[in-house]
């Protein structure tokens, strides 16, 4: 009885955690109307319901049907429907069209969701049939479903707010909104500087982290300063207010180009009423905080605004030295508010973790001698790895797990569905 | 009490014919789950939810707005939402977003449905307040209504088979199947000679008929036959396998074009399995019916099916030319099955009504001295007069109060969403 | 010696009609650069080279293939690098890159044509060796081949003026304006009534014409009346001015929509300069002559014009029924000016012929019992009858053997490039 | 009199540089027809008159614009119709529209550059009105536009060859093609270690470099090892016939994607005939050398390859670090063939400079502390410094002057048209 291995026993006390993640999904969708499962405006923005079923199906497919005796899958079609994009294990779904799958109903999908929960539980409370071998296995899997649950916690928030907004009536997922103080004052923006010189990049600790945070390895670093704080609204308005987007000197080519054929000229989510700005937010429509870091604004925009303001936006080996000098500042509160909210505190430096993903100059390469992980889900990110930019301290929305010095997140230099805002470097 | 006029007693027995058709929408529905609401594949079809909320504000505004006291929307931003196309009463949501609008959710929209009906019943109900002119206007205005509902009654069916298409389950609108009989030998291929002559085109009884099947007008015409049927499934397949398809000569320049480019090579829900065909259905898949007549193709696809079967495809004069003398064989029954099956009865011209919409070689094109309807539902019809094809005769999905001689439907040469079929001439 | 047939004395007389037509081609191209002879902005609009080399083909490939014994093409990949759209005679290259075909260059395709007319000369002058049915079949092969030389010698100069346009430069086709007399005032619109009646449609005579234009066939037309004279440019200002751009009541459904999609608000070649409105031309740009008939306008505008006029544009029907009754007015000058200007005369009605082609509201369609040209020149007109729209009368661009009351030329609502203008009628 | 400033005698010197430059650009046109000077069958293609009137237009703008007394353009539109991208100076003309400006002719533009070769003469002849500080400025000026015009000469070639291939008729640049030697057998594939370590990237010397080059800075490289060669055709032939291009799992998402949609399975200009391979080349079509370098492929395809053939490409620090080792191999022979051809010689590494521009895995970004070129021509380089990748080395068609280790060229990854080929690394 007693001899159980380290690793059992940890693989029992790991089904808290992973229970805990999947009922927080749930806790997501409270808020919702059945109606609201389906919404999907562009390829990139998922269906809630894709969201629930597809990590569910990372649990079945990457863990169950490795390690089942007589594995049957809870539904043959689902293997096709909720693949995102592991080519290694079958052909996925059209992306775009995932809004069309208007059965397995939101019913069904639930039902799915609690099979493989039950199927799991069993799995881990009966895993004396293991070898310590598959043990190990089977506690990176768990660990990277959860992780994998968690990144799509943030897109069933990021992927609704833009779906609603396509809506008219401009719905709100929070019907309860903060009250946001017009008259704090944020602090002066200030750079504060940093010797650079030899350090370690990358993940170098023992607990999970993503295979393109590794491996950890020494550069040699400019000096360099950081602002210390991000860009508010009241500032990026003055860029609009300056005509920036009128001014191609300011721009990259792509970035002009992109926003001359899209008729962009404000960050996404604004619009204005009766001269009034406004922001579009989980909690509605809100007049614009001007104290609040601007966001969801694309790479082309952080670029453009860093020109005009005479700075540039950080590296992202910049933008690690710092965060993991300043690391305790990660907020360990287990709730963040929807939309970062202005912020007053005696920090040094602010807004550094889980306000908006912040724009690096950085484009998303490979780490020298980057490994993928093994087997099918080596997929997971490596294939990414190219015309993407890396963005880096998590938003609002990001799941607490997720906020590291060395997390690495990355987008197409348009996109601006994701909560993205502005750190200035010089 | 007695001294009621004609129209207003008229006007009270038409509340009936209002709530039945009323509930047939709803009946429609009734097979669906939840989820299936929302579906929109491609702009054309709308999810059902906009089609059960569009119908009503179909009353709301072109019959409440203008006649109650103190009229107020059932919701302000319906009249955005829910407007198609009537630019003259406002401007329209966009089309192709109506599947983003998770709100107003199902429910909303049944309780928008009884609270218009309720409306509607009560002026009806006191209809004393009104002039017999208003009550003609009002009449006409219902009658109108009722028949844009039925209109979308047949939308309804046909979007969600589209739809529903797009997901691999392939799911079943009906689950209970007919059998069908594949022994079942349809008539042969004859044509039946017409002498043409002086005769009258359009409507000219007393009931309800648009705007575009008016006014009626004498014109000669020319001698020509007529099929006794449709093309059947097999005859099609025939065109297949000598390859119709691969042979430019047989397709006019844009019907050419068009399969290119979409890589189209047999009717819209066609699909092989094994080396066997299957049709899908709103009972799911089934096993191509050989002996039913063939539809879900576009004009082209009859056009060159004609040329390489060495005929052509009717005019609209013709097909009503002949439709008139014919009318006896307009089936009276309440009830089509949701697919065109085979038929066997000793007509001598069969499948004229209520089997498959007709493709016919004439442009949709305003009558001489064609007047559209008054006011703001002069944009019911006439300004679709360009660029589409009429065809005639009706589907099995077609409700029956739409099926006579001189109804005129229309479509792009490229539509294919619509259970279309092929009647020859010569 | 003398026994000479009929037809083989017309044929050598032919050789004359030959050569005109195809010098004419050629004086056509004098004002031109070299530079000039590629120019290709839209699928549409094929540069002069390969209008010069196709024409060529086209006697080539249905005259001298046929008739030559050991025929031996100029250049074996002419065949298709030249072929238009008769796909049953080879696969034709892609029209839209006839403009990347640097060689052949202009010298070769020079030689070419000479190389061919040396040929049916020859052909010609020997052919005695011909049975009388080839010369019949000869002689009907030449006229279609001068016809279509003819109809491209127009094409050269509409899509030279919309390639030209594209430059900022605004190159001049003719260098020598033709003075604008601006104190000319055209006659009032008036218009003309007719009675309609039995009246017969098409081509009669022995002469040539297009397969399109026949069979003649009776119609019955009911009473209309007629415009005096086209739409003037002064005109067609107030309808801009008065905003008839903006109301969508005034436009088909799909009028709407192009025009909103390509920011249509004017004539094709109109444009304003320090508030003063100019015309591109093939002199150049010109100030816009306001008692000229407005051309370069789509059927869309064609049709909101007159809606917002309070009329309609002709069936083909009523205005080929009047064309016949005033073919006295037909212009038989050599010369026509390169663009439609002022008229002043008596007539009763005017720029029936000659000044710009005339939407109708008549889609292309065969005429009842239609046969296309026998053998491979069958792909001439019939496969483009669909989605297109019949105008008549011609242009000052239009070759004057053109010019006929039954003549019918046919584009797409949406075109704008060919000399289109407006006729009204109610 | 012998009082000149060095900096004065520098600038005389210089003309004669200019000269042959310019006569250069002459030289290669020599083997045009006039038809070949205005082809663009993509944006990215511009016409050869183009790049001779633009080259022109650079120095015109950036030179004599600003030195010359009373300064007139050749011709007042040139400034908009021949800027390429240079926001700052004024509205550049439509990039894929270039290939309809028939006007200017090409003997204009000849007339334009000799006018401009002539006033640059004046003004280096006449320099003794300049202070030393304009001579300064004029001398960088000068430096400029000549290795402006040495990137557009590659570019007349790579983008000839493109337009070229659109035409079914394979036309040559060159009619006399070099014998290939199809016994050759090049050196077996090899890899070299390089221990890495601190070393500097970046020009150091005093000559002409880029901004982009630039600053020159430390970093430290890890151990690497590079390919003794490029990646051969019959190599590259294995990975088509192993069905690399149907194995997702070798691409990147964004390659897969590309290749999916663009239906691609070899690279640019390969084809086959009767079951053999060719190539089109400069030359004209040849069969494929098997012991050539494999060029005109996308940096997918180079990513792709190097996946299936176990390794992976270099950094561009990496290829720097062996080219500067490596840097006596610069061939300084005047005169490379149009095409790579296979190459035999008793090097330890082959193909670093001059025959393939080599993909490298570095996005490209401004080095630390990157400043661009001051004044209008900042715009160089440094606004395309997103979405591209960095190519290192030449090809057989960059001038000389522009080969050396520390040159940066980039390209879309999806970019094919230019000799882009692939460098293994480990």
């Amino acid at each position: 009885m007693t001899n159980k291995s380290a690793v059992a026993e940890k693989l029992e006390n790991y089904l808290e955690k992973y229970q805990t993640c999947r009922a927080h999904t749930w806790v997501l969708c409270e808020p919702l109307e059945q109606d609201d499962y389906n919404l999907q405006a562009i390829a990139e923005t998922s269906p809630v319901k894709w969201h629930l079923a597809h990590t569910t199906w990372f649990f079945e497919t990457f863990i169950l049907a490795k390690l089942e005796d007589n594995f049957k899958p809870f539904h043959p079609a689902f293997h096709h429907l909720f693949n995102s994009y592991y080519n290694g294990v079958g052909k996925p779904f059209i992306r775009r069209n995932r809004h069309l799958l208007s059965r397995p109903t939101v019913d069904t999908v639930y039902s799915y969701r609690e099979n493989v929960d039950e199927k799991i539980k069993n799995l881990l409370k009966h895993n004396s049939k293991l070898s310590d071998h598959q043990r190990e296995w089977l506690l990176f899997r768990l660990a990277l479903g959860i992780h994998h649950e968690q990144q799509h916690q943030e897109l069933i928030l990021t992927d609704l707010k833009y779906n609603f907004f396509q809506n008219p009536l401009l719905p709100r997922y929070q019907t309860k909104a903060p009250k946001i103080n017009h008259n704090i004052t944020s602090p002066a923006l200030r750079f504060i500087e940093f010797p650079g010189g030899k350090t370690t990049i990358g993940y170098e600790d023992k607990g999970f982290s993503f295979d393109n945070e590794k491996p950890h390895h020494e550069i040699s670093l400019p000096p360099f300063s950081l602002s210390n704080r991000l860009v508010l609204n009241h500032e990026y308005l003055a860029f609009i207010e300056d005509k920036g987007y009128q001014k191609p000197g300011l721009w990259l080519a792509d970035g002009w180009e992109s926003i001359c054929r899209s008729g962009i000229n404000k960050p996404l989510y604004w619009f204005q009423k009766n001269h009034e700005w406004y922001e579009y937010t989980l909690y509605g429509s809100m007049p614009l905080s001007m104290e609040s870091p601007v966001c969801h604004i694309s790479y082309y925009e952080a670029d453009a605004y860093a020109r005009w303001a005479g700075y540039r936006i950080p590296t992202e080996q910049e933008w690690e030295f710092v965060a993991k000098r300043y690391s305790h500042l990660i907020d360990g509160s287990p709730h963040s508010p929807y939309h970062p909210l202005p912020q007053i505190n005696g920090y040094e430096i602010n807004h550094l973790f889980n306000h908006c993903w912040q724009w690096t100059l950085s484009a998303y390469l490979p780490y020298p001698k980057f490994k993928p992980f093994i087997d099918e889900v080596g997929e997971y990110n490596g294939k990414f790895m190219c015309n993407q930019m890396v963005l880096r301290g998590g938003s609002c929305l990001t799941p607490h797990d997720h906020i590291r010095p060395t997390y690495r997140n990355f987008f197409y230099p348009k996109d601006r569905w994701q909560m993205t805002g502005i750190r200035l470097a010089s």
